[in-house]
């Protein structure tokens, strides 16, 4: 077990916090771009309970709204663009996971003169790892991405029809400001996409890791176990505020790194396919991972038995005959697909209206950006594009 | 659930990574005073080997050596006068909790120019709790404390015969250099000294927080039966590697705050307890703690039955009749003390040769620094100083 473990963001956690946001901006930055989705946040006042917070402690604010689900390259330049004509010194995102990865290039963008989309990595051979960038600070309104305590970021470009993603030390928000109140209005199936997502972010650590990591496998486990329990609650109940602070923090656990500390996880093969998947398609990026992770268990249960033989008796209670039961392994992965249409997510691409056209395209492109030296799909084991396939087919 | 959470300390974890040392430390300062303990590193190598890391980044070393057990206040004045006075501008810990603890505040009492005992909470009227401090790398030798990854120090005033402690932002150690291959040298006795305190740091926060932080609970209780499996094992074959680096890993996860993020414990009382009695008879914390903690389980059983029943099912298996089964909460207790037992620690006071001649003075101890406005040493429930003397009866 090597590795190395960073995470810096100052985390203030729990209801009611958004009030003390002025005061956590003002000590990075006299001027905020202030950057947001759609407007949901303006229609349910979210937003001018931020913009009051920061200007009651003299901060000036500067808009810059419309980041898009699946967050383009073009936003990102964009919001770079006013930052540094009206000299923001702190970028505060306000929204989900799209308006808090848009932020985090913005800050790194700002600081880079050349095309923002050399920091997104999709196979270039000079990926320009941002090194620096203006502080960050996040506020989530869905629990979903655990984008608000860490580096990473996902980008699409509408053009090449590629989304990627940059992860670097620089892009760690400086502090987190999350308030589960803020979450209590999320629609009952972005509630269901979003802990679709936060559990892919578990079981891609959990099941891509190294063997041998046994306090982060309870971590995990801790992670999906609760997810599941408070994930019907908040979906059944919007407004069962308990549910969507555990939610909350779990989105926050299953990715700021702590959770798959030594696991040193072989890339985050559900999250590639999805994104090759989503970047045509422009689904949520939650539904697209409730349909290919259950079809990439399948396939990597057959590698790996020990691990899903685990999952399917620590999270559903199932009992194995032996340490590589595959039936054991495949009833957990049942019980698992069973659990996201019980919230109502789809688990087959044809639910969200997709078919089998693109399955050579999509396999193409997930592995653009993390392939071992033979051009696989790194994961554990590494996916060849005819494996890709594969699994897709079983996702039809 | 309310909080904040905040640890940027970069933690660098594997076997070898000693050898990393000269170039993290180079990246903080050109001068590191090398604080070290009783000498044992010089014994058996390491000290040589994190000379050399350093001089062959071309990083000046300046020694300082002899910090105690249980670290003085005259120690740490020491420490910070050879760093001034040798213009050192970064602290490399390299030992125990009792050789970082005094390392951290030296780095903070480098840059005070009052009495460094102003800086450890005593029950004085102006704590001066530090807000700057020299960077602070450490290097931990022993699975236990958790000190390598975390902004507290505990230090004792032999004249006064108080142990207490200071907790700030500026104590955060800059970098943990966390090689598990230091800890095979670590004597039988001293490996679960380690395992009662690493186990011990977890049930302060388990059993002192407050209800409802289900993904905390499963995150606590991984820990301790990873710290009951291996720490058995190591104290069965000090040179089980595998083992080390888990226990090593635990000490961390125990107190770098992530564990109990949420939980929001009230006091340590089982660590202050001890530290009443170890400022006055000089004993291992962790033989002290492995007497203190299960008396004052049996005492809080009392007051909140739910949660050691949770414990007795999750970490020995027990089954509980309901919730609040007291004979399953005292049966987890007792097993929890027959591991104590199995490892060779001490579960009595008369063990370590300790009568009753000061409970009282324990108790008056104990509540000196955290304590409610009724005086009680802060606890869930809060402790009155009968309560300790009770507790500290049952421990005799």
């Amino acid at each position: 077990m090597n590795f190395e473990f960073y995470n810096p963001t100052r985390l203030i956690f729990g209801a009611g916090s958004l009030n003390r946001l002025g005061e956590i901006v003002k000590e990075k930055g006299s001027r905020a771009l202030l950057v947001i989705g759609g407007g949901s946040v303006k229609r349910n006042g979210t937003f001018q309970r931020a913009v009051t917070s920061l200007e009651q402690t003299g901060v000036t604010v500067v808009e810059c709204s419309g980041i898009e689900p699946n967050p383009r390259i073009t936003s990102v330049a964009r919001g770079a663009q006013i930052a540094r004509e009206e000299n923001c010194d702190v970028i505060v995102a306000l929204g989900g996971g799209s308006t808090m990865d848009a932020s985090k290039v913005i800050a790194a963008a700002a600081l880079y003169h050349g095309d923002p989309w050399d920091l997104i990595g999709h196979g270039q051979e000079d990926w320009v790892i941002p090194t620096k960038a203006l502080p960050v600070v996040t506020i989530p309104t869905l629990a979903a991405t655990g984008s608000e305590m860490n580096a990473a970021a996902v980008i699409s470009n509408e053009e090449t029809k590629i989304k990627s993603f940059v992860q670097s030390d620089a892009l760690y928000p400086t502090a987190a400001v999350v308030d589960p109140e803020l979450t209590l209005t999320v629609p009952q199936d972005q509630t269901a996409y979003g802990v679709c997502d936060i559990i892919v972010h578990v079981t891609e650590a959990y099941f891509n890791g190294i063997d041998g990591t046994p306090i982060q496998d309870h971590f995990a486990e801790g992670i999906i176990l609760n997810t599941i329990e408070y994930g019907k609650r908040a979906v059944a109940d919007g407004n069962d505020l308990e549910a969507r602070a555990q939610l909350q923090w779990a989105s926050i656990l299953a990715l700021n790194g702590f959770m798959a500390a030594g696991m040193n996880p072989a890339g985050f093969p559900v999250h590639m396919i999805e994104h090759a998947i989503s970047a045509h398609h422009d689904i949520t990026h939650g539904a697209g991972l409730a349909i290919v992770n259950p079809a990439w268990m399948k396939f990597a249960a057959n590698h790996r038995p020990t691990k899903f033989v685990q999952f399917a008796e620590r999270i559903f209670g199932l009992q194995a005959k032996s340490n590589d039961d595959m039936d054991c392994a495949l009833a957990g992965i049942a019980a698992y697909e069973e659990f996201l249409k019980s919230i109502g997510c789809p688990t087959r691409l044809k639910e969200v209206g997709i078919g089998d056209e693109l399955l050579a395209q999509y396999a193409e492109d997930s592995a653009l950006v993390l392939r071992d030296g033979e051009g696989k799909l790194l994961s554990r084991p590494a996916m060849s594009k005819d494996d890709i396939v594969t699994v897709l087919k079983t996702a039809l």
